[in-house]
């Protein structure tokens, strides 16, 4: 088990030895490590080496101009000129923090930015400032339209962080399709099938073979098939897509770059790497903020006490799984499968490092 | 069949019987033939017996004050006096364009209103200003969250409309369930199974019968079961229930008035009446507005030439049924099923109007 405190001060380390600025680099640490904290191990240590190829093979700018190219009153845009995606992130959200403050809400589109790791992270910045936060990014494509072969979407996720009074906040952050791509990954490391409704073969049939990405397959859009709603799945999906690509002149779709260095740029991309999308809402912009707070109060005791359906425990609040986790891994700490940390070692070893 | 510009007439003819000015019989009429000619029909003529039942229960203010109760630069929030939904939802819409244009983006929450009909019809209001935008509703509770058998949520809906150059404009409109409740009632009096993931019975186990709802079951969020899903649709629904009610002091969840007569209210509502939430973003307060519109014509059109699946025609542009649709009904004109035509030729009766 690894204190939480150790991975931040090793991972700030890593970034900073392949030439990051302290803050860049602990804001890259910063998101990597809650992600730990909150059990999405998927988008945390895992990525200290996926980032490290990406900035190897000259994808990543370490010393880059992150800059606002436009914007109004209420918007604007950031260019994170090839940065890691979480200095772009934070950046880009404290500018939606600083417009809301002056508008009552801020949004900000961003280009030209990587991987930023867990959605919710920004979000969740919006809270300390009594305001709701809002974050969606664009992805890797992996994920067809209905009644399509094409793989033209990222499993592109959303946050949204809503303040409470003495509740914790609500904090919903999902990708918009049924599984995220690690569970794939797993299923296939055991020699598992997958339920029908994750995937589908190169023809457009249901597939339970987790392998499938690799023969020409897809990931489907949350719903599953159009029987289940998958078409609303892919207008999430796309909204989101359009949200992070178009008005901030990232790429979009298939022309997403990958996040990992394996896999090759699109060739044409017609925009500028990936693109994400913030918000910032004063919640005192609509309401007293201790009123909305206190109507939110209502809202999470009234859904947390909703009957649970036979067989089951509890219904739960958005955020209050990952919470628990938090709270867990702060106490005892952060465990971390073999193969990652030995990853880890060999990195420290090429930095002059040690883990 | 029937020319929509004579249901148009008709209809705002029921509404000012009822005592409605003009132009807010005239926006009712608006957005209920608009769903007739879109083919969503259970948002159309189908409401005018709804909408009338609700009046004559006295739940409808026909003469309403609608307000801004509270305003920013970029948010306000109204209150819509127990109006009819669509008046409250066609002043919204306007203010969150005025602000937009004003500040890049307005956003207003509304409450104290009713039923509005399509939601789809006020994010398109937004097209025409070169502007994006985005509604959504809270509704009836027929919805359990994960793991629940607690009907807290409606069938939420969220469209989002974008601006094209060349291409027709890109108009996401869908509930968060798998399907509209319609279809069930539909199923029903067929005599007709549902497939599994569309409803759960009164202790949460699936169920494929369409009258369960009536026997204390519950529709599912979309995604349909846990395995699926259908947390991240709990998650969806959740957000768009809060964005009504929270931000505006409407009635959240489990208290959101019925939208038919015989349904009570609930008791000891916490809100006022149904809440929305609009959105307008002008387009240019992200990028120069033609370079926008042409990076959404290549979007709309790699997307329509995407590989269709096996067996499969198109793939389909989130807008494009409900585009077609509408050139053919206004060609030949809409479709009433004989009980709407009933109900319709009754009211007129007892107006003194003839249909």
């Amino acid at each position: 088990m690894y204190d939480h405190k150790y991975l931040l001060e090793f991972t700030t380390n890593v970034f900073m030895g392949v030439g990051c600025s302290r803050d860049d680099a602990a804001a890259v640490a910063a998101v990597l490590v809650a992600a730990e904290l909150r059990d999405h191990s998927s988008h945390g240590m895992i990525r200290v080496r996926e980032y490290y190829e990406l900035w190897k093979s000259g994808r990543v700018n370490v010393t880059p101009d992150v800059r606002v190219v436009h914007e109004t009153p209420s918007t604007a845009v950031i260019d994170g000129d090839r940065c890691f995606g979480m200095v772009a992130g934070v950046r880009s959200m404290r500018l939606a923090i600083e417009k809301a403050a002056a508008t009552g809400t801020g949004w900000v589109a961003t280009r030209n930015s990587n991987h930023f790791g867990i959605a919710g992270y920004y979000a969740m910045m919006a809270l300390e400032h009594d305001m709701a936060g809002i974050t969606v990014t664009n992805a890797n494509p992996l994920v067809v339209p209905t009644f399509s072969v094409s793989r033209y979407l990222g499993t592109n996720p959303l946050a949204v962080a809503v303040p409470a009074m003495e509740e914790p906040p609500f904090v919903a952050d999902f990708a918009t399709t049924p599984i995220a791509r690690g569970k794939l990954a797993v299923s296939e490391k055991k020699g598992e099938k997958v339920p029908l409704g994750y995937v589908q073969d190169a023809e457009g049939n249901p597939s339970d073979d987790p392998g499938i990405l690799r023969r020409g397959g897809g990931m489907v859009t949350l719903g599953g098939d159009r029987v289940h709603g998958s078409h609303k799945g892919y207008c999430m999906t796309a909204v989101i897509d359009i949200f992070s690509a178009l008005f901030s002149g990232a790429n979009f779709g298939p022309f997403v770059p990958p996040s990992v260095a394996y896999l090759p740029v699109p060739e044409n991309q017609p925009g500028k790497g990936t693109g994400h999308f913030f918000g910032a809402m004063r919640i005192d912009a609509f309401r007293p903020a201790n009123e909305f707070r206190e109507a939110m109060d209502q809202w999470i005791r009234t859904f947390r006490n909703a009957k649970p359906a036979k067989g089951e425990v509890r219904v739960m609040i958005p955020g209050d799984p990952e919470r628990e986790a938090e709270e867990r891994n702060l106490r005892s700490g952060i465990s971390i499968v073999p193969a990652v940390v030995e990853d880890l070692k060999a990195i420290a070893g090429e930095l002059g490092l040690s883990f």
